[in-house]
C-alpha cells in the first residue's frame, strides 16, 4: 500500500523553489502520494517554471507562511491557515501518513505538540538527528525541540531514540549514552547526575555518561541531551567542519606542492564533504508525536528534501510509535523504576 | 622584576615526567623563578633520570596526591598536603605569583575559590580557553569551572572576559557574545534569555546571541557559556577534528591517487594539527581568582607545559585582576544595571 506524504512547500530558506523541487524528485524516485502543502499559486508557478505536470501531485491550499524568525507557540496560534497547522491538522486527521517541513523549526514543534498530541506516556517531543561514526552511525536526541526539558523529558528520549536504533539503524539492544562532560557519574551538572539515575534504574542498554569528544566515536547507538545542549553539540560541529575546512585549506595554499596534492586529493574531499553534510541532508524524525513528523534542515534544497521525504516514508513504514509506546509501557510497569519516579 | 611559578608536578595525565620536562623547558626559556610542588623524591628520581641540576628550581614538599577522578570539594578538604592545595595556599600567602596545574580542574578550581578565595564582585571563577578563529582568536569562558551557574556568573564571566581580550589579546573595546542556538534575542532557554538581558542592560559592548556554529567565526572577542554547554562546546570540536581527520584519511587511502595527493599536503596537514590542538597547547586562566592560577590540560605534554607556564607569566605581568576589580565596580555602578539586579 503507497503512503500519503505531506510536505510545507513554504517552509524553508530555499522554500518555495528547491521544496517543490525535492517533492517532485522524490515523487520520481518513490512514487508515493506526495501532498504538496502550501500557497497554491505558488505552487502552480513553480510547476510552470520547471516544468512539471500537477496531475502527479494533491495541493493543499495553505494561504498564509510562519517565517524562521517568528514565535512557535504564538504563530502556531494565530496563522491557522499557514502550511505548518495544516499539515499538524492533516496527519492529526489522517489525511496524510506523514508530515515533512524545513520550516519554522519551533514552530512545527509547537504545531505537532499541540494539533498532534504526543504518544501516551511521553512528555515532550525530541527531535533525534542521526549522525557519521567511525562504527558507522548515531543517534542523538534532542537538538532542539526542548531547550527547557525536565530530567524525566530525555530519559523518555532514551526510550524514544532506542527503539528508533533498534528499528530504523537495525540495532540490537541499542547501547544509550547520556552527553555529558565526563565518563564518571558524579561528573556534569546537577541536572544531568539526576538524569543519570533515572537511566541507570531503568531496563534500557544504559552505557553511562559519553564524554562529548566521544559523540562521533560511535560508543553508544543513542545519546542523549538537553535540547539546548545538543543543539550546541551539533552547531558546533557544523562550525567546526567548515572553520577546519577553510583553515587546511589557507594553510594548503601556502604550500608550493600543495595545489598538486589538492588537486590529487579532490575526489576524496568531495567524497568526504558529503558525509559532513549530514545535518542537511535528510530529516530528522520528531520523537514522540502521535504521527510522523520530519523536520528538514532550514538550508535544505531539493535533493535534501528529497531525503527527508525518503525518512518520512520508511518511519510510516516502521510502525515506530507503536512499538515506542509499548516499550514506555514496559519500562513504567518496573516497580523499581516507580519507586525512583514517585520520590 | 622576576616572577615565581609554582607549578604542580603531580597533576596530569603524565605527572610527574612530562610536567617536570616542561618546568625544566620554562626555566631555560622564561628564566623566571620555578618552583616544583610535588613529591620531593619524586622530583630528585625526575631529575636524576633527565640529568637536570636541581639547583636551579625551588622544590616545595607536597606528598598528598588528588587524582583526575577524585571529587573536588571533598579532596581539597581532605588532602592538605596534596600539591594542589599547597599551591593554592602558596599563592594565597603570594609565596607565589602564580600557580600552574593540569590536574583535576575541579579540585584546582575547588582549591582557588576556597583557599585564594575571589576577586570582589565576582561570585564563581570560570576558566577562559583562546580558541583559534579565522580572523586570529576569541576566548570563550566558561568551560567548565562552573556546571551548575546562576544568570548572573556568565554575565561576570563576561565583565572578566572582556578585560582579558583588552589586555591579553590586545582589542580594543573587545565585543562579547552570549552563546545559543539562534541570533535572535528570543531564542534559547529560559536561563540564557536571562543572561542576555543582563549583558544587554550594561555597557559591556555586548553582540547579543552567537549562534554555535559561529564559533570559530571571529564575530564575538569573549564568547561566554555556561560551563556545561562551554565544555561539551570545547570537547566535541576536539572529537570532531579527530574524526573527521579519520574519515578524510581513509577516503583517500581508498583513492589510488591519494597517497601522493596526501605526501604533498603533509607538511600542510603537520602545521594545521598545530593550529586544532590548542585545547592541549596553551594553559587556560581561571579567571575571578585573586591570583593568577593557569589550568592546563590534563594530557598536556612537556611541550603543553612549558606554554602553560608561558601563560602564567604574562598574566602576572598585565595585572588583570586589578583590572577586573575596577571594570565589576563601573558595570555595578550604572543604576539602570542596578536596578536589573534587584527585581
Amino acid at each position: 500500500m503507497s503512503c500519503r506524504i505531506g510536505i510545507d512547500i513554504s517552509g524553508g530558506d530555499h522554500a518555495p523553489e528547491e521544496i517543490f523541487k525535492g517533492a517532485v524528485l522524490a515523487k520520481k524516485e518513490y512514487n508515493e502520494e506526495i501532498i504538496l502543502i502550501g500557497v497554491k499559486e505558488e505552487i502552480e508557478a513553480q510547476a510552470r517554471k520547471n516544468k512539471v505536470n500537477l496531475k502527479d501531485f494533491e495541493i493543499m491550499h495553505a494561504p498564509e507562511k510562519i517565517d524562521m524568525g517568528e514565535a512557535p507557540a504564538t504563530s502556531v496560534r494565530r496563522k491557522k491557515n499557514s502550511s505548518i497547522v495544516i499539515g499538524a491538522q492533516m496527519l492529526k486527521e489522517r489525511k496524510i501518513d506523514a508530515f515533512v517541513s524545513c520550516g519554522n523549526t519551533g514552530a512545527a514543534t509547537a504545531a505537532a505538540t499541540l494539533i498532534i498530541g504526543l504518544i501516551e506516556g511521553i512528555e515532550r517531543p525530541g527531535i533525534g538527528i542521526a549522525i557519521p561514526t567511525r562504527e558507522g552511525v548515531s543517534l542523538i536526541i534532542d537538538v532542539g525541540a526542548n531547550v527547557d526539558p525536565k530530567p524525566l523529558h530525555l530519559f523518555q528520549y532514551g526510550i524514544m531514540g532506542s527503539v528508533y536504533c533498534e528499528l530504523v539503524f537495525n540495532k540490537q539492544s541499542p547501547t544509550v549514552g547520556l552527553l555529558n562532560i565526563g565518563e564518571e557519574e558524579t561528573k556534569g551538572s546537577d541536572f544531568v547526575k539526576y538524569v543519570h539515575k533515572l537511566f541507570a534504574a531503568s531496563s534500557l542498554n544504559f552505557k553511562g555518561n559519553l564524554e562529548a569528544k566521544h559523540m562521533f566515536s560511535g560508543q553508544c547507538d543513542c545519546i542523549v541531551a538537553d535540547g539546548f545542549v545538543g543543539n550546541v553539540a551539533l552547531k558546533v560541529t557544523e562550525g567546526c567542519a567548515e572553520t577546519m575546512g577553510k583553515f587546511l585549506f589557507d594553510t594548503i595554499m601556502k604550500d608550493p606542492l600543495g595545489l598538486l596534492g589538492l588537486l590529487l586529493i579532490k575526489r576524496s574531499l568531495r567524497k568526504f564533504k558529503r558525509v559532513l553534510d549530514y545535518a542537511e541532508y535528510g530529516g530528522a524524525p520528531l520523537l514522540g508525536v502521535d504521527g510522523v513528523v520530519i523536520i528538514g534542515h532550514g538550508r535544505s534544497n531539493a535533493y535534501a528534501v528529497k531525503n527527508a521525504i525518503r525518512v518520512a516514508i520508511h518511519e510510516v513504514k516502521y510502525d515506530l510509535n507503536v512499538k515506542i509506546k509499548k516499550r514506555v509501557d514496559e519500562i513504567y510497569q518496573n516497580e523499581d523504576f516507580k519507586r525512583l519516579l514517585t520520590v
